[in-house]
């Protein structure tokens, strides 16, 4: 279950050229933004679904996942690019912006079960009367090392940071970067953001393993996992990786700050890495280099103003 | 009148640390986006308005300019980081949201004339009275120089291109980058992109000198300079630079595709040098190595979806 640096770089050999390498911008001396906003099907879930596709041998029946949204948007998205067929199986309370995306993107789509836990037990379901090939949103290896890969790119961009600002839900991204980063190695650090209303690492780190917590807030369709990840606990526990708390009122006013002052569009999941800066929830030290990972930008635009 | 390249170094070593280094994209093999979107202020005019401000004695009526409205945002911008007075006076067409933003950046702002050059008019009496330093759009050599930063960066940042599509309005922004980017010297390759209803190069290269135009049509708030600049024509008609002219309909496909694709907020100005390779107006060569300037994002974002 463990996901090595070499795993991580094989994946990043596995899917080049089919995501984009998004740009980090310098918004202060020493201070970076990664605009993972900019990534095919609008987040970095799509680095983890080629990733897992491409490392296995996927049936006729085709991939099924299940998802808040962005995973969902990302499996159907990397589908479409590797010819395959896709089902998605996604909540109730998932936007109709990101269904109506799913579509557009060939997926058959199945909206059921009023949280993300419900919905992927009917794909579960589904997936044991077909086999089609299951991509999990967080809890795999595959799917964590080609997250991770996006931890190598903004070492490399930045030329090198001491801290990394990452949002979590499930756990696989931000045990990705812990990988590919180095920062499982010792550096650099990793520190976790997470909703008040989503703790989901936040009780996992508490209660010493990834528990059931509930979900809900701005940001929970998206990260809105309620339970942690094994794969991600493992990796980012022996790490040493913290999580720090943010409530939906500094979400949205990262979110407001990103559009006004940069034009960056972020989904509410996707500021809440910046939202602990914003808020001096982490306070940065002089002369600290820091890299926040803006994660996704499946959202509205008309409430981006 | 002219502008060389050391004019260029000297810009940015004078404007460094007050603008954007902006990121740039690959989003195909030799393909770039050039995100000035991104830039302080929403467009490129900050580079120009920096370079114009901190190189001439400012006095204490401060500065003064007309614009359709991302100059005079970037000289509120500037003059507010600078703890210069700015006055700024706009056409009576520039939107609601520009015009909020040059009052938030502090800026006093007249809104007067119905075109362009009225509100330039209005502002050159207005200078001719307090003594306060004229900042021109477009026609200035250190304005000129300052913009031609974008065109260094984009050089370095990309490894290299053998292509620069880039919209036109006054054709500071061009000649500049034109100069910046070493272009003047023989290569990359400018095009410049404009709008058919706002065809100010188009028709002065046509023409063999700056001549008024009529301009109208969807960007015409940005793009909307009814004569091109003297710098500028000098810059690009020896350097060669050719103008193809886009439809607004390109204009506006280029814009939502933008967005649907990597949620990059642009403008109708922003978007219209990518329209030019969208539409097929620019064909790109196998193998050629092309970046498209993305110039400016100051939009209602509920018009993007």
């Amino acid at each position: 279950m463990a996901v090595s640096y070499d795993d991580v770089l094989a994946a990043a050999d596995r899917i080049r050229g089919r995501v984009l390498r998004t740009p980090v911008v310098e918004v202060g001396e020493g201070l970076f933004l990664k605009l993972e906003t900019l990534q095919h099907s609008g987040s970095f879930k799509v680095r983890g679904a080629f990733n897992r596709m491409l490392s296995a041998a996927v049936p006729d029946a085709g991939v099924i996942a299940a998802s808040g949204g962005n995973h969902g948007l990302a499996v159907a998205y990397a589908a479409r690019a590797l010819g395959l067929r896709a089902e998605i199986f996604v909540p109730e309370v998932s936007s109709p912006v990101k269904v109506a995306g799913l579509r557009a993107l060939g997926a058959d789509v199945t909206q059921t079960g009023a949280i993300y836990s419900e919905a992927a037990e009917a794909a579960a379901k589904r997936a044991a009367e077909t086999g089609a090939l299951e991509v999990h949103a967080y809890d795999h290896p595959d799917v964590v090392a080609g997250q991770g890969t996006l931890g190598l790119e903004l070492m490399e961009q930045t030329g090198g940071v001491d801290t990394i600002l990452i949002a979590v839900g499930g756990g696989g991204f931000v045990a990705g970067v812990t990988v590919g980063s180095g920062a499982s190695q010792g550096a650099p650090v990793v520190v976790a953001v997470e909703p008040e209303r989503c703790p989901t690492l936040h009780q996992a780190l508490k209660e010493g393993r990834p528990v059931p917590v509930a979900v809900s807030g701005v940001a929970a369709d998206a990260l809105g996992a309620s339970r942690l990840g094994d794969v991600a606990y493992g990796i980012v526990e022996r790490a040493g990786v913290r999580s720090l708390l943010v409530s939906d009122d500094a979400i949205e006013a990262a979110r407001r700050t990103l559009w006004a002052e940069y034009r960056i569009a972020a989904e509410h999941a996707g500021a809440t890495a910046y939202a602990a800066l914003l808020s001096g929830a982490y306070e940065r030290a002089p002369g600290e280099r820091v890299v926040v990972v803006l994660c996704g930008s499946n959202t509205d635009p008309a409430t981006l103003g």
